[in-house]
């Protein structure tokens, strides 16, 4: 095998590792993620499943990096070609329910359970979900306070209706997966357009 | 000891072990909860931890129960003396936001975090889980009905404005529990308020 294409199954197995451990995690809780069992599920040793890491906290912090990143890109890609503004915003939200609607964690949203999951617990792993969480809690403000901008009508604050948007995709996230509620997307949706001050 | 107060002993006993299953779950998951830690914790023995409940599944669903319970105590308590309506629906944030505010619980909101964990796992905690967030749901849909029919305005669907303000509760436990903002309970009563439809 020559060095570029052993590069290239190096970063290949990595990424089959990450996917593996968000699966689990998405069901059982980042923090009850083992390493045996991913060796169970991947039909690897453990000494295979940690090398590329070089610890479980490293890879638990990689398999929440790449969960948010499969977030970001299902949300924020169908927004690349428009103007910040109110049809941007309303993509956006279009875009946030299908991703809550057919998620691609088993679990549901992976951000929301590992924060539930971790609030409490000091180190490094909360540090990164607080910072995954608030430059999205900013992303959103950003976006509510550049539709704002198109109409004179009075506005509720941008800070509070990111808190409300935020929550709703939570409160959808629990209809979904612990309720089975089919009419939560749609619901959904209609409540944070509201919010939101869309027509 | 009289058979009496060898009763009221043992009923004591099962609170304290309830109490310091719900401090940790809330903490490390309720999962994660195990017999060795609470017998540590409380300095008993394992076999009188587990002795009041017969299996460790009985005892977490006691938790679930009682934290459920001192939810519903600090929510609905204040209500008790109004009818239906906007001033009883107004009490009932302002309660629910006190609660969120100084949690009972050092995680945060118990039946929020235990949610997501369970979502995705079948069995009697799941199934114990669904009916205490579908009970809840049915309430707050019924008091925002009572509330709307004072008023002829047009109104949001209730089970929306349920939806949304389920979510904004989930929303500030998050800014409280894992951001620390100190704003987040001011800012999730205007929300819940303003999706309420109350002045």
């Amino acid at each position: 095998m020559s060095p570029r294409s052993s590069f290239a199954e190096a970063a290949r197995t990595r990424e089959r590792i990450v996917r593996a451990a968000i699966a689990e995690a998405s069901r059982i809780g980042l923090d009850s993620l083992t390493i045996g069992s991913l060796a169970d599920r991947l039909s690897m040793s453990k000494a295979g499943v940690i090398g590329p890491f070089g610890s479980r906290e490293n890879l638990q912090q990689a398999a929440l990096e790449q969960a948010s990143h499969i977030f970001r890109t299902a949300v924020l890609t169908p927004l690349a070609d428009l103007p910040p503004g109110a049809l941007r915003l309303s993509r956006l939200i279009d875009a946030w329910i299908a991703y809550l609607a057919d998620c691609p964690f088993p679990g549901g949203c992976f951000v929301t359970s590992t924060s539930t999951e971790f609030d409490g617990r000091p180190g490094p792993i909360r540090d990164h979900l607080r910072a995954t969480v608030f430059s999205w809690r900013t992303l959103l403000t950003t976006e509510i306070t550049a539709a704002q901008a198109e109409s004179p009508a009075p506005h509720r604050p941008a800070d509070e209706i990111a808190t409300t948007l935020i929550g709703i995709s939570m409160s959808i996230n629990q209809e979904i997966q612990l309720l089975n509620d089919d009419s939560a997307p749609q619901r959904g949706r209609s409540a944070m357009r509201h919010a939101a001050g869309l027509p």
